[in-house]
């Protein structure tokens, strides 16, 4: 079994749990050589017979290993027992942005596991064309993250950028407005919206929990936006954030 | 020290971190008697010394303990080393639906801890009337509520009710219209907003992360709402969905 940091060199994932493997399953049936293994516990294989039976349909190597090498594969505290070692499936840049997206959600230097699956989530939720991480963010195949995501990133293409500022350039490229979410920003949500902003194409820029966006990504951005706070909070975490704006803009896309 | 159960039956909580102690304290100002204690290491001392002034001012006994202690309060595994012992502040339901609501927050079942924090977050953030923990939910004083709620819980009434049947007749007769938020709801969220349906007080309805609402709940609210999925995502969590709900009801009725 590949460690953590050789298995991320390696091009390399595991997705844990039934509903991931179901969704890489899914996924491979449409882009072979995805699943490279399936691994089972003995008890896990009883609950997940169909499962099974989708993966050997499938042409997938299904291995049956101990709970205590499952749990050695996973980095939860209660292991599912099925964990699926996948070859990588981030896409370059380019690809993620061909063919005229219409909404693109950018996690940039977002370093919370939870956060970044979460947002993949609702990303995908949102009919969103592609997800793009950022700059010094969290790894988006990280066992945490794929967990968050809940099979999601097998459901829209996800693309790294090391460079946030050429990447705004690329997007803009891609005809795509910037739109960097701020608790400082003058423009609320509910203006921009109003004012036909969230009509356009958009590209969605979110920052880390602690320290949002940096300063020199706010000024590159088309736009600053914020989502209103009409009570006493002094914020809304990233990822609340994040499906306030996101279905803001694909209600204003779909009119 | 109380232990947690022992500080339930107390009908106490602790508030840990600065920025919970900074709501506590100035809760403590229109609501005298609810600080009991602060207790504070050495370095949380020096790193705090704006917010020790500010409890000696308020009147509140600020007492050093170890790091050891304060280690022993937290539930977390980097204590900030400065925790308010507080006086529970629940209000009852009649007081929490006094005074024409507009828009509440309930909480059914909810047994995670991070949805319900976030929730009292979100709710205070639309500016919420109040937040109502119903059935057999986590307690909203809860360690982990409180940091995820970061202070919201101080900023509006927090209300318990065990019976969510009679429940929902209360709601009613306070004026708000009951909505119930399932994925498998007919009506959309969008519909439900072109419908005029938001501009009504309204208390929204959540469920739990695993298990969503309780059949009964739905039949008896007077709507049942899904958020759209306009992509593959099966659903989103708890409080993404609830952050989209609330902030489409603050939209309709500030609109």
């Amino acid at each position: 079994m590949l460690r953590r940091t050789r298995r991320t060199e390696a091009g390399e994932f595991l997705a844990e749990g039934a509903q991931a493997v179901r969704e890489a399953i899914g996924y491979q049936t449409e882009n072979p050589g995805t699943v490279l293994d399936l691994f089972v516990t003995e008890a896990a294989a009883t609950r997940n017979t169909g499962l099974i039976r989708l993966a050997f349909a499938a042409g997938i190597e299904v291995t049956q290993v101990t709970d205590r090498a499952a749990a050695a594969m996973s980095d939860t505290q209660a292991p599912q027992g099925i964990v699926a070692r996948c070859r990588t499936i981030e896409v370059d840049l380019a690809t993620a942005l061909a063919g005229s997206p219409k909404l693109v959600a950018v996690l940039v230097q977002t370093n919370d596991p939870g956060n970044a699956g979460t947002i993949i989530r609702l990303a995908d939720a949102v009919g969103a064309d592609a997800v793009v991480v950022a700059g010094d963010a969290v790894d988006p195949f990280n066992p945490k993250v794929v967990r968050a995501s809940t099979g999601s990133l097998f459901h829209l293409p996800i693309a790294r950028s090391d460079d946030p500022a050429t990447l705004l350039e690329k997007l803009a490229a891609a005809g795509l407005s910037t739109l960097a979410t701020t608790g400082g920003a003058e423009l609320d949500l509910d203006t921009a919206r109003s004012d036909g902003l969230l009509e356009l194409p958009t590209a969605w820029l979110f920052g880390s929990e602690a320290h949002g966006l940096p300063a020199e990504i706010i000024a590159a951005a088309d736009a600053a936006v914020r989502v209103p706070i009409h009570g006493r909070a002094e914020s809304l975490n990233m990822a609340t954030a994040a499906a306030v704006c996101l279905y803001a803009s694909a209600g204003a896309q779909r009119g």
